[in-house]
């Protein structure tokens, strides 16, 4: 049986002396190399520039770009910090829309702010470490969770990239692959290439290379046809906002897998830490979508595909009614047919 | 209002003096280059390299790759030319295995063969460029009859590529599109990338901004989304085979779009040629649907993409049921709700 513990060796992120390194998912899988931050700028740039993507991920990156902010500001402003790094947060806070845990990230950061004494920078540090240790900790318990509800012999099918590149480590729903692998439940293991960006070929695959996953990529339209062959028995995908109905938006494609699996008897499984749930969101129609540049899907690379002169559309997510949801698996447990009620209790749990 | 008869001035394919000339597709939009061919080998391979793709425009092809291959074996075999052509026939045959307009250009021209004296190559020639007339002619008023499905202000959205490119001319799905923006019907057209070969960024987007009309591209797993904003009053699709009942094999996506459709009450219309339709087939089941290589999903426009290691699922094709086609367009005639009823009635008429 694979060994969990020899699982997930990857880091999107990590604090390093005195600066936050970033792995640049924009040149995997073809170069890993990593950007050294030194700047609350240099954060919200590389947030924005997704150079880090992944709700989860964006969340902790952004709690250390509060920590950033606070060592300038402090240097610059001294007592006055917490005035002058409003500019700094809000640039951190309009660096990608549809995400909650931004929010969720630099709320929390904040919310210590008023009991600091003196330079700032080693209370908010270990903060935004707090914040990325829990995230990782949350992970390997819903990866329990989750696996848990996986018979064996399971064939399943994922989206975009959710592991650890994507998270503080281990990730949501590749967490749940990776655990699910680790307990041996696991037939086979599909994942949509994840077009415009392609995350499910060009992260996800080499996530899963790097713990000796063996995975099949398909096409994104070709998954609907795959349950139809009847070779899937769950979806299983993260959540980049979940409304307080238990709506969810995600990666763009979501809600086409979301309908063709309800039309199979194919179990769709969301997977997300309690900080991706927005409970001030009623549902999803209030998500604000990013759209993002028609170049995304005119080319690729920086090369161009499409003929001179065609427009795109390119929002980057899109919402799934919770109606098509079978299960949302949180660290702070499960929700089956998620709705209003089942996300409340869920929510008022410690 | 838009002239008609500016529009489609693209060919695929055209005899030229004593060769085959193909517009080699794999190079569009970036390069407008032919390829002369001058043996049925050529043409066999071309067909498989996907030079010429779409199912019309593979029947036509091998309709001329016959009358070069009826040239070859005369000039060798004199009058056992209908004995020594049989090798390449099966060459032609095995080029694509999906699209029955293959199988169907190869028995009309075979069909020829007991009646001609003499040299077969002008019969042949004639014959072939009959059925790329007729091609023509069949799409232009299947287009008039797509078209006049069409209401004003139509927001259409169609899939891989249809159009001159994919047939003799003027296009199944395309030649509505063109019909309808002729017609000035239409506010607004969609057309998926269609990953892996991107036939609707590439080819698609190329052939309308030749005749101005101005499109839409998105990621094929966005359409349901776009559906779900109520952006699609029709998804307007071509066909590689119509079974017996009207089920459809079509370019991957397919079934995906049909599934979003039908989920959101948008119109799917299939237009195609009575020479897509096998009554042969009792049901899509029974179509062998075409397996290509995994690298055009583990690359993106030949440039690799996927993570080391990474397999791969690629089915060309997918099977939509015709409980989710609300109308078949041939050149034939119409077949709303199309079943094995309505298609043995269109396949009966002259």
């Amino acid at each position: 049986m694979p060994d969990i513990n020899t699982l997930d060796s990857v880091r999107a992120m990590h604090w390093h002396g005195d600066g936050l390194e970033l792995l640049d998912q924009r040149k995997l899988p073809g170069e890993v190399s990593y950007l050294r931050l030194s700047s609350a700028d240099e954060v919200a740039c590389a947030i924005h520039d997704m150079v880090v993507r992944g709700a989860p991920a964006i969340g902790i990156t952004a709690a250390y770009g509060v920590a950033l902010a606070g060592r300038e500001t402090y240097a610059k402003a001294g007592e006055h910090w917490r005035e002058a790094v409003k500019p700094a947060l809000e640039q951190l806070a309009r660096a990608r829309p549809t995400a909650v845990n931004l929010c969720w990230a630099l709320s929390r950061m904040c919310a210590l702010f008023a009991d600091i004494h003196g330079d700032p920078t080693p209370v908010l540090l270990a903060e935004a470490a707090a914040i990325h240790h829990e995230d990782l900790t949350a992970n390997r318990r819903m990866g329990e969770m989750g696996a848990s509800l996986i018979g064996p012999g399971a064939r399943v099918l994922t989206h975009c990239n959710t592991g650890s590149l994507a998270t503080g480590g281990f990730g949501t729903a590749l967490g749940v692959i990776r655990a699910a692998f680790a307990k041996d439940v696991l037939l086979q293991v599909y994942a949509t290439e994840t077009r415009p960006w392609l995350q499910g070929a060009r992260l996800t695959a080499w996530e899963l290379a790097q713990d000796g996953i063996p995975l099949s990529l398909l096409a994104d339209g070709a998954a609907a046809y795959l349950m139809k062959r009847k070779a899937v028995d769950w979806v299983i995908v993260g959540a980049d906002r979940i409304a307080a109905n238990g709506d969810v938006a995600n990666k763009i494609g979501t809600y086409a897998l979301a309908l063709a699996a309800r039309a199979h008897g194919v179990r769709l499984m969301v997977v997300a830490p309690s900080s991706t749930v927005d409970m001030d969101t009623p549902s999803a129609e209030a998500i604000h979508i990013e759209q993002r540049p028609a170049s995304e899907i005119l080319g690729f690379n920086g090369i161009p595909v499409a003929a001179a002169g065609a427009d795109a559309w390119n929002p980057v997510f899109d919402v799934t009614p919770s109606q098509l949801i079978d299960v949302i698996v949180t660290e702070r447990g499960l929700v089956h047919q998620p709705g209003a009620e089942g996300m409340a209790r869920l929510m008022s749990r410690a």
